[in-house]
């Protein structure tokens, strides 16, 4: 899942939704550190990992390409590791700040238009960088390990709102990695599809089985 | 999904579980054409189809490299689209099958199970050869093309199986979307995880989702 989405006022693509959620500056005031960071994770979703190229992320970063070892000495490994840790912290407060201000079904639709807004330009490239990562094992376990930990604690976060709502602690859990691993599939098909039919479906079939969900809970 | 798994008694691997179904005859008496399809098929599922090099396509399917020009003149585009389409049929011919013998409750059960055969090896190269296809779009329109239309096609085959049950149209439709994408975001995560916790627990979600379903149709 990737919350990253919009355009600054300089016209440069930023991660507002994201950004605004963990604080993180705008792009303008941001170091080359951030900002080789930032291209890291946008070249991931689009591109998966084996078409992150270092030239390409230096372009999106507006950074000089020799300023990439400067800042990552560990190369392109270390630099696709950190972007997806770095998206994986800021889509899980993302969530955890939807959750506690909508709920889950509210945050559930909120998912679909983030996505509509990030597909708005070609849902052809449309994608995650924690799942660019989690496809890298076994060439890349550390960059899979960081992917793995990220869809933990996103459905960490939404186990705790379904206990919240009352659902009992096993179901909760499973439910909510149900969620994380419906998104992600339907992004592969909706990149797929070139449009978002399957991912309102998903949306559409997760919200279906929360309902009954908690009514049964009630 | 790829239900292709196990091996042949003469030790290669082959494609019990599919091909059983789909009435393909064992990889010995398959022709060069067909080994290669194989081939492509598994690789796609293990490296994605930046990863597919044609001379592991050969070697996987036993086949001379100069035969893939002949029985393929389009090259690596056209074997990859050919075997994901193939796949695509194979997987919905299992799963229709599984669903008139079994149900769709213990068709999911056995997803987890032939998975879990076809991982037992290395979980962290575990995929699907129709995935692989689908994150191809937008380089191969026609391969993404052939993905969705599997995609589509394992999702007819289970909406028309909840329509049995008595769910309604539009909200079997909806579920058997998510299962489909479920799955295949829980692929990507069993990759990242090296584990098969991930699709466990998409497989368990489904299926207590799937009770209240039926339940509620009832």
């Amino acid at each position: 899942m990737s919350m990253v989405i919009g355009k600054s006022k300089a016209g440069e693509k930023t991660g507002e939704d994201a950004h605004k959620s963990a604080n993180v500056p705008a792009t303008k005031s941001r170091d080359g550190r951030d900002r080789l960071l930032y291209g890291a994770g946008r070249l991931l979703a689009e591109r998966g990992y084996a078409g992150m190229e270092l030239r390409d992320v230096a372009e999106r970063g507006e950074a000089p390409r020799g300023s990439i070892y400067h800042h990552f000495p560990g190369g392109k490994a270390q630099l696709a590791t950190e972007a997806a840790e770095l998206d994986g912290v800021r889509i899980r407060i993302g969530i955890e700040r939807s959750l506690v201000e909508r709920g889950l079904k509210e945050t559930l639709a909120r998912f679909g238009e983030i996505f509509r807004k990030q597909a708005s330009n070609d849902p052809s490239r449309i994608g995650c960088p924690v799942a660019a990562a989690a496809l890298a094992r076994p060439e890349d376990p550390a960059l899979a390990a960081a992917a793995t930990a990220a869809f933990e604690s996103w459905e960490g976060a939404i186990a705790a709102a379904l206990e919240r709502e009352g659902v009992a602690a096993d179901r909760a859990a499973t439910f909510a990695a149900m969620v994380v691993s419906t998104v992600e599939g339907a992004l592969v098909r909706t990149r797929a599809a070139g449009d978002l039919a399957p991912l309102d479906s998903a949306i559409a079939g997760l919200g279906q089985s929360l309902d009954s969900l908690l009514a049964e809970a009630k």
